[in-house]
């Protein structure tokens, strides 16, 4: 369809305007977060989470189809960053809220990356040898709340959809973290079967007066279907 | 040189023993651990390190090229596993111990997988929720160890090779962990730059005798000189 209205365009029985209509978010610059974050205990070990940054490049990729200008904030994953996207690959939760923040302003923030909620308190530049009496315990600190941050910052863009893995009371924990953090959405996922590192994915999105359930379907759907409610608001569908 | 023996045996102008010369491993069985382990804290978060399975991986490949009949024992990786070799991933340090065991007896065991030295002391079947007061430390317990439950094994293969991974003290910390562990050879990594996930490493082989000092070069030209001193071992080459 889109090839076609190119077409369209190019032979000139198009207006701009038509061709738009295709590119919802054309004009709309939108900031995506996917995959794990890496918390290093040393040069050698870290924290990190299962996230496989799959339904975060799904929806970078989604926005970036419908004409949104996307920079998206990886952390490290073993498949393709998207298409069409400007892409930077961060480690540390700290290293992505830098990069956020240096990707500010924006209209539309989507965080889906499973930032990891604690790192070490320490981090230590040799690699740790074995205790002969046995592991002390790892001291974790919190890391920065990066979606909270983006809502309370001045650069607030527009639209920020937060995501909530959960392995139980799914709806529950992601209305309460839709307060929580201050942010418009909240898309909630139960990851309770294999959906984190998974194909598929159920999405409910949770708005101030909505739930919308979506069925289950693969993170490429799931990501279109968000996309076009993303341009929905926007009021550009 | 394998292709033109195999084709010259096929011709007839060649004895079997002049083929398996070019395959001096044949008739022995060969165990290889490779990879991180994953040690879980709750169904979404786990402890694991930097390990890309890259040499553990080589190596199998390189003991099969030389006719050894290899079972691959391996945690997550994101690389293709070896062809030719018997291939099993687990995600633990405990069900690797598990797949270790099972795969005995061998008349070689090469431990190249950084298993976690520790695992968190819990693991919950809910992902936890933020505690509002701050994480609590993280309560580790010691892993089991595989190599020296090899090297203490009534099935202790006739070879046992370890793996010291460090970013200081190299040589010292493997010629201790040699006798710690009571395997035959350790091979040291200074793994201080890029190593561990890199392409090239430095071997030392630390054997009762001898340090082992070889260049620095392509992970699969250091398995394959680490697989020539295996099958000299076996006084087959």
């Amino acid at each position: 369809v889109i090839a076609d209205a190119i077409l369209s365009a190019l032979q000139g029985d198009m207006t701009l305007d038509g061709l738009k209509s295709h590119k919802p978010l054309t004009g709309r610059r939108a900031i995506v977060t996917a995959g794990p974050t890496r918390e290093p205990i040393d040069p050698v070990r870290y924290l990190s989470n299962h996230s496989s940054g799959r339904q975060g490049y799904a929806i970078a990729q989604a926005l970036a189809d419908l004409g949104a200008e996307v920079e998206l904030v990886t952390g490290p994953t073993s498949i393709a960053t998207p298409l069409g996207t400007k892409n930077t690959t961060i480690e540390t939760a700290l290293e992505m809220r830098a990069a956020v923040e240096a990707a500010l302003p924006a209209d539309i923030f989507v965080s889906v990356a499973a930032v990891a909620d604690w790192r070490p308190a320490e981090r230590t530049s040799k690699k740790t040898q074995k205790p002969v009496d046995g592991p002390a315990p790892l001291q974790l600190i919190e890391n920065p709340d990066i979606l909270r941050s983006v809502c309370e910052s001045d650069k607030r863009p527009e639209l920020v959809v937060g995501f909530a893995a959960e392995t139980h009371d799914v709806v529950e924990l992601a209305r309460a973290k839709r307060l929580r953090k201050g942010c418009d959405w909240i898309v909630a996922n139960d990851v309770s079967g294999d959906v984190m590192g998974g194909q598929e994915n159920e999405m409910i999105i949770v708005t101030e007066t909505s739930e919308d359930r979506l069925p289950r379907q693969s993170k490429q759907a799931a990501a279109q279907a968000l996309a076009r409610k993303i341009a929905n608001h926007f009021g550009e569908i």
